[in-house]
C-alpha cells in the first residue's frame, strides 16, 4: 500500500527560514500571504492530498480511464468526487486573478500545494496543473471579452483546461503543424484537425473542458510564423455563460501508456470546432510559450514529487523489512534479522534520494519566487533579475527535477529488492509515472538546448554572468569560516566547473553549434548541481547558525544530508566538465548509416 | 514495432578477431567447435530469433499469461509453438553434456544464442535459461540416478526447469526459510511451503517442469547451514520417464508485474509434494550458489540484451523520425525537416548506448570463455587463472550490464519523446524489462557486496592482483605507441583510480566493513567500466592493425565508438573513486528514525 505524507515542516522551513517570507509579502497584492495564514494553507492542502489524493493514486493506475458507451472519458472510481472537493475548497484559483475569482495568492503557494497533490497522486494533479496553465496563458494572452467568458469558471474548477500542440507528425518541431482555422463572419473560427497526446482532453469530472489550440489560419505563412492560438470549448458557453452545444470535437482515443493511467491521454478530433483567437493571428506560438516555461516548473516539480512519494514509501520499507545482518553485528539480535536500514548500500540509496529532494525543492521555490517577483515587484531592477533567473532556471529545473526523480524512484524501487518489480507494492507506478516527466514539456535534451542555445546568450549573458557574481560573492564572504568549509569548498569546485564549461563553449560553440549541442544535457545537469549544491550550503549554514532547540535533531540531520551531497553528488561536476570539454567532433563523426 | 537484427558479425567479430576461438576449440571436447560450424549456428539461431521471437516480444508483452479453468497457467498466444521449434531446434542442450543428450558445444555458443535470444523475447528466453540453469545444477551435484531420470529430457526441451528460493519473508536473507522437507521411506521426501517469485513456475509449453526447491529437512539446524536441494517435478515420472501422477504442488498465483509479462512468476504452494535430494544434506545452498553463479553470468547478458533491443529500435527511428533542423544548417532541405540523427544530443544518446554494449558483449564472451577454460583445461594453472577470472568478473557483469542496460533502454526511450511513452511503440516493453535484471539473481547491492566482501579477498586477493598484473602489462607495452594513446591513456586513468579504490578498501575497510559497503556500488562500477575501457582498447587495436580492405567501414565504426567511450564514459571512474573515498561516516551517521 502507498504511504504519503506532505513534506509541509519541510515547506515551511524554506519560505521561513531560507528564503523569508517576506519577499513574497513585500509584493503588492501579497501582502496578506502572512506566515499563519501561508500555513494554514499548506496543512489544509496536505491533509486533502493524504487524505483524498493517496487512497486514489494505485486505483487510478491499476483502472486507469476508460470510455463510456456513448464515447466519453470516464476517470478511475474517485477521481470525479475527489476534483469535487478540490474545486469547492477554492484550490484551483488559489493563486488566480481575484478580478475573475481567484484567491490572489503567491503563484509559489499553487507550487507547493502542486508539489503535495503530484506525490500524492501525479495523474489527477494533471487535471487540475493543465487548467491552472490554460488560465495563466487566457489571463495573459486573451482579449477581456474571451477572460469573462472563461476564467471565472477555470479559476472556480467548474470548469478545465488543456494544451492542444502535437500532431502525430510534429512534436518539438511545431512549426510543421497542420490543424487549420478557417474565419467565420462571426469573429470565430472553424478549427479542423487532429492533435495527440492531449492530457486531460477528455474526462467527467467537470462540466465543460476548454481547449487552448495551436492551429494555422488559411492562407498563414508555413513554418513557426503562421501558427495561431485558439480557445475550443467542449460546450460551447451560452449567453449566461452555461454550457450548451456540444462542440464538433471528440476523443478518438485514449492512448496505452506505460505510466499515469489515471490521466487520460487523448487523440483529440477537432472537425470544424467553433474556437477564437486568443492575441495576434499568427502569434501563437509566443503566447503558448508562455504557457510551456510557467508549465516546465511545474513539470520539474512532478520530477520532485515522484522521487518524494517514492523515498517515503523505500524508507518505510527499509525500516520494517528484516533481511540479513549489519555488516559491524547484529543490531536486532533478538528478531531474525535486522531492518535493512542497517545496510550501508541501502542508505546510500535513501539519502542519495532525499539530499536531492530537499535541495531540488528549495531550488523550485527559489525559482518560482524569482517568478512571483517578476511579475509583480514594483522595482523594475528586481522584476529585470528575477526574469532574468527565471528564464535560467526554467530549463535546468524541468531537465534536472525529472532526470533525477526518475532515476530516484528507480532507486527507491531497488530498495524493494524482488518486491519491488510486483505492483502489488505501489513503487513500481512512482517509477512508471515519473518517467513521463522526463518527456513531456519538452523532452530533456529540447531543456538542454534551450539553456545553452538561448538562455544563455540571452541579453549578452546577462543572466549566466548574475549568476556566477552572485556564487562568486556568496563563496568569498564565507572563505574563512571553518565549519562552512565542508559544504562551500566542493561548492567552489562545482561553480568553477560550471564557469569553465561555460567559458569552453563560450570559446568553442560559436564556430561550431554541435559543440554546444553534443555537451548540452551534461551542462544542464551541471549547472544544476551547482544550484543544488548552492540551495545545500546555504541550509546548512542555516543548520549551523540556528540554536533553537526544538528543531536540533532537525537541523542535525539538514547537516548530514547536505555532508551527503557534498560527498558524493557534487563530484559528478567535474566528469560532466570533462565530456563537455571533449566536444563533438567524435559525436558527429559517424555517418548516418553506420549507427 | 519492435524490430531486432541479431548481431552476428559482431559475436563472431569477437570469438575470431578479438578472443581467438582456438581458446576454445584447443580445450577437450571443443575440438568439433571450428569457425565454419560456429557461424552456422549463431546464423541458425539468429533466424529463429528474427523470425519467430521477435514477432512474438511485444503480444507477449501485452497479452501476458493466464489461468485456465483448472487453474494451470497459459503462455501468450504463440509461445507454445516457438517452444516446439526451439526444442526440436536441439537449443536447449546445445552446451549440454552428450552423455545426456546435449550437443556438447562450448557454454560460450549459449551465452550468444541466449542473448539473441533476449533481445528478441526476454520473456520467452527465461523458460529456457531456466531450464539450463537447474540442468546445469543436477549436472554438477545430483547422483546418477536423478541425472538419468531427468537430464535427457530436460536437454532435448521436453520438460523445462525452475529455480525455487524465495519465500513472502525472505530473498536474499535464505537462512530465513521455512519450506520444510520431510523423508520419507521410499528415500524420497514430502516438501511442504510456499515459493514466490518462481520465473517460470508454471505453464503450458512442456510435458513436465522440474522445480529445484530450497528446504530444511525436518531437524537440520537454523539458518543457511541446514538448506537442502530438492528436485520435485509437477509431474512424478513412471518406470518409462513419462509423466505420470501430478506432484502435490500448484500454481497459487500469477504476479503482476512491471514487465516480463510473457512469463509466468508464480507463487508456488507446495503441499507435501514429492522431492528427491539432490547433494548431500544441509549442502542446498552451495549447491544453489552453482547455478546462481552460472545464472548470474546469464542475467548479465540479459541487462544487455534490452539495450541492444532498444538501440536498434531508437536508431531506426532517430534514422526515419523528421523533426527540427541540424543545428548546422538543413541537412534535408527538400523535406519538412531533418532526421533526428543530425542533431548532436540524438547521436550522443545513441552512441552512449551503442559504445556500451559493444564492450559490454566482449566483456561477456571474455568471461564466459573464462567459465569454459576454468571447467575444460586440462592445464590446472589456466584452470585455476579462468576461474579466479570469472568468480571476480561474474557480480560486476551481473551489476554492471544490468544497471547499465536498463539506463540505455531508457535512453533509448527518449530518443522517441512523446512516442517512447505509448505502448504503441514497443520501446517502453524493454525498460520495464531491463528493470527486472537489477533485482532478481541478487539485487545489484548484492553483487557489490559479493565483490567487495567475498571476491577481492577470496585466495589472499590472488584474482584482483592478477587483473592488476594483467592490465598493467598491457598498458605498459603499448606506452609508445602514439596511435593507441587515445585509448590507452585513459584506460591508464581508469585502472590507476580502480588501484587506489582497492588500496582505499584495504586500508579502511578491514577495520570498518561499513566502508567497503557504502562504497561497494561504485566500485562495481568502477571495476565493470575500467574492464569495458580495457575491451575497447584491445578491439581498437584490432582496427587499427587489421587492414582488411572489405572490413575498414566495420573497423572505422569501431575506432568511433572507442573514441566515444573513452571521451565519454570513461571520466566517470575518478567520481567514483572519490565518492568511495568518501567513506561510510556520513551514510552511517543518521539514526533510523531520522530517514
Amino acid at each position: 500500500m502507498q504511504v504519503y505524507k506532505a513534506p509541509v515542516e519541510e515547506s515551511l522551513f524554506l519560505l521561513k527560514d531560507l528564503f523569508g517570507l517576506e519577499q513574497l509579502t513585500s509584493l503588492p497584492g501579497y501582502e496578506e500571504a502572512t506566515e499563519d495564514l501561508v500555513e494554514a494553507i499548506l496543512r489544509e492542502g496536505a491533509k486533502f492530498c493524504e487524505e483524498v489524493l493517496t487512497p486514489l493514486n494505485e486505483p487510478g493506475d491499476s483502472k486507469g480511464c476508460s470510455r463510456a458507451d456513448n464515447g466519453s472519458v470516464l476517470t478511475p472510481p474517485g477521481f470525479k468526487e475527489a476534483y469535487q472537493t478540490y474545486a469547492q475548497g477554492g484550490w484551483m484559483g488559489l493563486s488566480g486573478d481575484v478580478a475573475y475569482g481567484g484567491q490572489g495568492m503567491p503563484s509559489t503557494l499553487s507550487v507547493i500545494i502542486n508539489e503535495y497533490m503530484g506525490s500524492a497522486n501525479l495523474s489527477f494533479s494533471m487535471y487540475s496543473g493543465l487548467t491552472q496553465g490554460a488560465f495563466a496563458a487566457l489571463s495573459v494572452h486573451a482579449n477581456d471579452k474571451i477572460k469573462a467568458r472563461f476564467l471565472p469558471k477555470m479559476m472556480s474548477g467548474e470548469w478545465t483546461g488543456t494544451m492542444n500542440l502535437t500532431e502525430a507528425h510534429c512534436g518539438t518541431d511545431l512549426g510543421l503543424l497542420r490543424t487549420k482555422a478557417v474565419p467565420q463572419d462571426d469573429g470565430s473560427y472553424k478549427i479542423t484537425g487532429t492533435k495527440i497526446f492531449i492530457s486531460a482532453g477528455d474526462h467527467d469530472m467537470a462540466e465543460n473542458i476548454i481547449h487552448l489550440v495551436l492551429a494555422r489560419i488559411e492562407g498563414a505563412p508555413e513554418g513557426t510564423k503562421g501558427i495561431s492560438l485558439f480557445v475550443v470549448p467542449k460546450f460551447i458557453p451560452d449567453s449566461d455563460n452555461n454550457p450548451d452545444e456540444a462542440n464538433s470535437l471528440e476523443c478518438g482515443k485514449i492512448e496505452e501508456k506505460m505510466g499515469i493511467h489515471g490521466n487520460a491521454t487523448c487523440v483529440m478530433n477537432f472537425d470544424g470546432a467553433t474556437g477564437w483567437l486568443v492575441g495576434a493571428e499568427n502569434q501563437g506560438l509566443k503566447a503558448m510559450f508562455v504557457m510551456m516555461n510557467e508549465a516546465r516548473l511545474g513539470v520539474a516539480v512532478q520530477g520532485l514529487t515522484q522521487s518524494e512519494a517514492a523515498y517515503q514509501n523505500a524508507r518505510d520499507y527499509a525500516l520494517d523489512r528484516l533481511q540479513g545482518r549489519a555488516l559491524t553485528g547484529a543490531k536486532n539480535p533478538d528478531g531474525p534479522a535486522d531492518p535493512l536500514i542497517v545496510h550501508p548500500d541501502v542508505r546510500r540509496m535513501l539519502l542519495t534520494i532525499r539530499s536531492f529532494n530537499e535541495a531540488a525543492r528549495a531550488f523550485a521555490i527559489y525559482t518560482s519566487i524569482q517568478s512571483d517577483i517578476a511579475h509583480k515587484s514594483e522595482d523594475e531592477k528586481a522584476r529585470q533579475a528575477a526574469a532574468d533567473k527565471l528564464a535560467l532556471f526554467t530549463p535546468v529545473l524541468k531537465g534536472v527535477l525529472t532526470d533525477c526523480g526518475f532515476e530516484n524512484a528507480v532507486l527507491a524501487q531497488q530498495v524493494f529488492g524482488g518486491h519491488g518489480f510486483i505492483e502489488e507494492t505501489g513503487i513500481s507506478q512512482y517509477v512508471r509515472d515519473a518517467r513521463i516527466t522526463m518527456i513531456y514539456e519538452g523532452a530533456n535534451g529540447i531543456q538542454a538546448l534551450d539553456l545553452v542555445g538561448r538562455k544563455l546568450m540571452a541579453n549578452g549573458g546577462r543572466g549566466i554572468m548574475g549568476l556566477f557574481q552572485e556564487l562568486g560573492g556568496y563563496i568569498q564572504e564565507r572563505a574563512e569560516k571553518e565549519d562552512l568549509a565542508p559544504f562551500i569548498l566542493p561548492l567552489k569546485r562545482g561553480a568553477e566547473d560550471l564557469q569553465k564549461a561555460t567559458m569552453w563553449f563560450g570559446e568553442n560553440a560559436l564556430g561550431n553549434p554541435d559543440h554546444a549541442g553534443a555537451g548540452s544535457v551534461d551542462y544542464m545537469h551541471l549547472f544544476g548541481h551547482v544550484m543544488l549544491g548552492y540551495m545545500w550550503a546555504q541550509m546548512a549554514e542555516i543548520a549551523l547558525t540556528n540554536k533553537d532547540e526544538n528543531r536540533k535533531d532537525f537541523f542535525e540531520t539538514k547537516l548530514t544530508l547536505a555532508s551527503f551531497f557534498m560527498e558524493r553528488v557534487m563530484p559528478q561536476t567535474t566528469m560532466r566538465l570533462k565530456r563537455i570539454q571533449a566536444g563533438a567532433d567524435v559525436t558527429m563523426a559517424m555517418s548516418a548509416e553506420a549507427f
